[in-house]
């Protein structure tokens, strides 16, 4: 990790977008949650939840909206979306280690890649034949980048990633360990009595600006390539399925699992462990709710949900077995009501 | 990428067991979709539902049933099973990197394992003690091979694949990027203060061609070992416990999670996300639907599902609140029924 | 594979804390179910579901509660605890490959990383900058661990494992292949265009005896650090989101989902594939089904589901389209209760 950086309040005001109320020769060497921060540290209100704790506050600083600077007992970076300004705080706070610059002695590259003089390829990594790679780009220790692969510059893959061959990626894209990009997509004909192997003749093409998180596998297309536009996030273990199309800025959150040849639009939001069957479209602008399947093309923006809430086993239990005989319940219900009639 | 293949449309109707209507001198240099494909391309029309892009078509060739001949104004591939037959078409037209033969010299080997002269070992792989592999068998790079392990011929594992100790590969298995073979069965025996491991003895036995997608951990076995039988296809990030047995053929798409010791016939489809408890046996040509949970054994071939549809989350809420109480509304219903009479 | 083990009756009588009814020469090699055991094998008795099979038991001898005694035709080794004499019998069973002392000469290690005599680190794997390792730490092939990273005493990583920079275990931890620990919490501050990254300034705690399955995901904290606790186990594939706490000795199934700074607290058991939204609160001691979701807090002990049960789909399509409308139906059945009185 580098050594600690420190700013002060008066360099963070610019840096951030915010107006300082207080000292702006305080010295910040870090950032904490209003609850643990103490002399030297920065912290932030985003969430009106949580204003009850900046009475209390003793770090040295906070960023908040205007409307909550009444109530803050110490040094205050006011700006219009505390949540963006500590976004660029974390920024300028990173710990993460700096990689070495150049080719580690134990990396194996093929003769045929050409590497700029200002990348960093990690130990034991392996770059194939015919790769391009930009200048500023990363690639960690254990990493398998296959033939042909185009990386832009800026990028960052973590340890232990691995790009089949043919995989481009955008400018500025970071990938963490263990994802997979451009493994076969899943698919087999059925000829009666075994499933032959359709190759997977297309590859995936990430935009910039898109983060693909931990043991995330996005498959290689089947004839065309499989889409991440540019500023897509995804989260962990998400499976994208090949021909899948994943439209500017949507987040994908962990676990979610969206099957072949699905079109999702821009901005949109798959919430946690969600799903989407193959072959189906979604608009923009469409939110999707924790475990939902979407079972079906989404045409209006809005907020999608399915399943049930949680609740004691022996009560599910119940309603469950209910639910098995709903639609008796239904026409029973009818069957009152017409009779009534 | 290896260079372009080409044939012409003669040689692809015997390679393909389709009937060519048209120019047998055509040549073929790639695949494509009904709707992107130009000169040069095939195309095929298997799903129905794209039959109207036929007549727009512009490619050299499209694989087709007869009965959709007429409509077809380019040469045709007239067969029985035209996925079928694309999927041959697809093995044809392959553009994945060839492996280069032999052992990586970054590769580590250990001294008592023999390698067959044709096979393939990757950069920085490790093949640990006393494995056996069979001739035309390629290890990607970054593998780790643990001891014992046996590979039958001409199996393919891509980069950064682990075997753990003693598991058994049959011949033509494919095993994709991330793919955790052999680690520990989740198995605990609670003391009343703390969970004692359970050592996990068995192994994993795969058997002739399989496929195992890239993220997915298939567990060894307690005492026995975990079984997939030949011809089993599995999609990415699934999860299969120990001492589990998969039929023969059956189909496991992607973030489908089998818990320990479930016994799964024969050409089953379990469809995506989908989840199997512990325990149990589903018998041969069960189809489970998205993201279901099949939490008791299934006994009868059928399609099967469980869950609720997507809707507008404001919908969702007011019935999840209603399936809460959904036993107490039957036991109302009930009383209005009885009431009646 | 180590050579097999062989231990007397009595000398393992001893060491599972059992009551030997039968003869202490009597010697034993190995493991096996109750219904495959044969001369040489130890069984064991611990779900009453397989007591019909004990009479036609043929092993040389089976663990189990004194009631069974009496139907057990063989050598009786009678525990309290059959399940947990059995487990610790498997530990004694064990016959997974000893790692070899020492680094592997294709391991690449920091300089300024300084190794305990007794480790072992495997071939190809990478050791950053300031890492400390305790005694008796095993390392696997191809694993890569980050800048700073503290490994206790005892712990095992198996092959191709990911630590982050500055990621901490304590003692006895045991880490899958395909894990990743400490890749960044999935942050972002949407700036109305874009989404702007919140680097993740914590890191992720282990405590002692925790163990961490294949392909499991667990992501440093955004400013605290994401703390699992001594004593819990994590099956293969979860995901563990930045800030959450686990408690002590929780059990979390395999494909679990858990959001970002859930408190989980300790005996816990989430079930195989289940999900916890974030920013939510479980006590201790509650168990959640297979595949539920924990959509809010839970503040009582106890067993807690969601979903619906598994049925033919023909029959599930007619409920779930009922389901879309049950909020409707709950209101009629009002009605029609109000017009009877």
């Amino acid at each position: 990790m580098s050594d600690a950086k420190k700013y002060t309040l008066g360099a963070l005001a610019d840096r951030l977008d915010a107006k300082l109320i207080g000292d702006e020769n305080c010295l910040i060497d870090g950032l904490a949650t209003l609850k643990q921060g103490g002399p030297g540290k920065l912290c932030f209100l985003s969430n009106p939840a949580y204003a009850s704790q900046l009475p209390e506050c003793r770090a040295s600083a906070v960023i908040l909206e205007e409307k909550f600077s009444a109530s803050c007992p110490v040094n205050k970076l006011v700006s219009a979306s505390p949540y963006v300004s500590f976004a660029k705080a974390s920024q300028l706070f990173d710990n993460s280690p700096v990689a070495d610059p150049g080719v580690h002695a134990s990396a194996s590259i093929h003769e045929s890649t050409q590497l700029p003089e200002n990348c960093s390829i990690g130990a034991n990594s392996v770059i194939a034949a015919g790769v391009t790679i930009g200048a500023g780009t990363i690639v960690g220790a254990g990493c398998v980048v296959g033939e042909g692969c185009t990386l832009g510059a800026d990028c960052r893959l973590q340890g232990n990633v691995t790009l089949y061959h043919g995989v481009r990626l955008g400018n500025r894209v970071i990938i963490h360990s263990g994802a997979v990009i451009g493994a076969d997509g899943f698919g087999f004909a059925f000829d009666g009595s075994k499933s032959v192997k359709i190759n997977q003749l297309g590859t995936v093409d990430v935009g910039d600006d898109v983060e693909i998180g931990a043991g995330t596998t996005i498959d290689r297309g089947a004839i065309d390539d499989t889409v991440i536009e540019q500023g897509v996030k995804i989260d962990n273990q998400v499976q994208i399925g090949h021909n899948c199309r994943i439209g500017a800025h949507t987040v994908v959150c962990g676990c979610t699992a969206i099957a072949g040849s699905a079109v999702i639009g821009s901005y949109c939001v798959l919430g946690g462990a969600s799903g989407v069957v193959g072959h189906i479209q979604i608009v923009d602008r469409v939110r999707v709710g924790a475990m939902s399947l979407v079972s079906q093309s989404i045409f209006e923006p809005g907020d999608y949900a399915s399943g049930t809430g949680i609740m004691k086993t022996t009560q599910w239990r119940r309603n469950a077995v209910r639910f098995s005989k709903l639609d008796d319940m239904a026409r029973r219900v009818k069957r009152l009501e017409n009779k009534e009639e």
